[in-house]
């Protein structure tokens, strides 16, 4: 997918929602356990319940592997029905991936071509030749930390290198690799006040959110400093949607929490001057 | 496994070499692309060969991912088969994940519980909280990546911070995590001159080397600079042993290459007095 066609989807549908699918075995409806895959089966209920609102989904790897085969069947076919019946969504493998060259090469075979994700995330530690493999693949997004929303950010993400924080050291080098033009950043809704700054760097590069809701961060102020004239923010809700309910209602609950969110996004679409909308 | 059967196997086998297992079926011998599932296969006559001679097998997860639910099933039997007939040998997912903490706890699962791997390689970038859920494991290891063998350890792995290189920081930062006796760290050997160093910090920690043989490390100078009385090294080869030969014989053919390096590792473990070599 390019991303013209990414910023024509939230221009549509006035959203720019991620939902994570984060399937636990031990969160989801228990009438859901005694079907053959419950974890394909809770994916899809979800999304066709929210596909007209939200225009991203992100499987989260570690909770499909932790099933073995098992879980790697559910993801396969979880990543093909949404390729089938809903090709304009935009779609990213939470994997956090990165190693040297030959072996970040394979798992960008594995997660854009055997699987057809649109966008993988990856870690910056390893450096270039980490990330360049997955950068050559066109009209594919590789989505690299920067900023994360967990506790553990500040312990080497925010530390001061040649003067200024590790994360804003990563961003911008990575700014001078080849086909940087395919890379997305993650910066975490729960330091909004760094958007700011990050901006200055990457004015133009979307921003995978985490941490509104369960983790606390802040919907208005993320755009307040984030936002540009594109939108440029993919906002990620993972569990506040995926387990509003536990009731054999749990499809049409996670719409409800959904819907929220994209009330909110439409909203600050539609007052925000600046943003072209025009599709 | 405990570290102290690992010390016990590498004082039996006089050897510390870790065979990387990153198969490529564009590598492996034509006539095992006919079998059921030639990655499997491939692995298991490896290993018959190899395995009196090396104490620790290293399957990279992206080689298999990257072949989708096939690869993860010859994941499985590869580990089950290394479980069940060499018990002694020390396993190593070398996945290089990390993430939130819920999302880590399934990592950990999936490669600790499902898989039954002795230790699985992390990335430090998201810090404590992910990777403190691999270190609750009990006799199992978290191998962090410090300073790598690739040409991109040098983007953000040696800038200063404190005063001090960004990889010595990660280092000293994790010895403060609840259970960090569980640590081992990854250290290129094309740095060897940093292992000097480097012990200051973590006299006692086992290291996983790669980069020795295709990516240019010297065996010799690894163990000058980063040896303790326990050995305290794992070396890892992949590419110059399983790949020696293309024909039928390929099998022996790796362990004679294995052969060459464990050689090298039994002098440099005989000569060296100050090794504590009892069993």
């Amino acid at each position: 997918m390019t991303t013209q066609q990414l910023i024509h989807q939230i221009q549509e549908k006035k959203s720019f929602l991620c939902i994570g699918l984060d399937v636990d075995l031990d969160k989801i409806p228990q009438h859901l356990l005694t079907t053959e895959d419950p974890v394909f089966e809770f994916n899809k209920a979800i999304i066709d319940a929210t596909q007209d609102i939200c225009v991203a989904y992100k499987p989260n790897i570690a909770f499909f592997e932790a099933y073995g085969i098992k879980g790697w069947i559910s993801l396969e076919k979880t990543i093909q029905y949404i390729n089938k019946n809903y090709p304009q969504i935009f779609t990213i493998a939470d994997a956090k991936r990165g190693d040297i060259g030959n072996t970040s090469s394979m798992y960008a075979k594995a997660f854009f071509e055997d699987l057809k994700f649109d966008s993988v995330t990856v870690a910056p530690y390893m450096g270039k030749d980490s990330v360049e493999p997955f950068l050559a693949f066109k009209d594919k997004h590789t989505i690299m930390l920067a900023l994360t929303s967990n506790e553990g950010a500040f312990d080497f993400q925010t530390l001061n290198v040649n003067g200024k924080e590790l994360y804003k050291q990563v961003i911008e080098t990575s700014k001078n690799w080849k086909n940087s033009k395919n890379l997305m950043y993650v910066v975490g809704a729960t330091k909004a006040e760094y958007f700011q700054e990050i901006r200055k760097i990457i004015p133009d590069s979307f921003l995978l959110v985490p941490g509104v809701g369960a983790q606390g961060g802040s919907l208005q102020e993320v755009c307040k400093y984030g936002m540009n004239s594109n939108v440029g923010l993919l906002v990620n809700s993972s569990r506040g949607i995926i387990y509003a309910s536990k009731d054999k209602d749990f499809a049409l609950k996670s719409r409800e929490e959904a819907l929220k969110l994209q009330n909110e996004m439409k909203e600050i679409l539609i007052s925000n001057p600046t943003l072209n909308l025009q599709s």
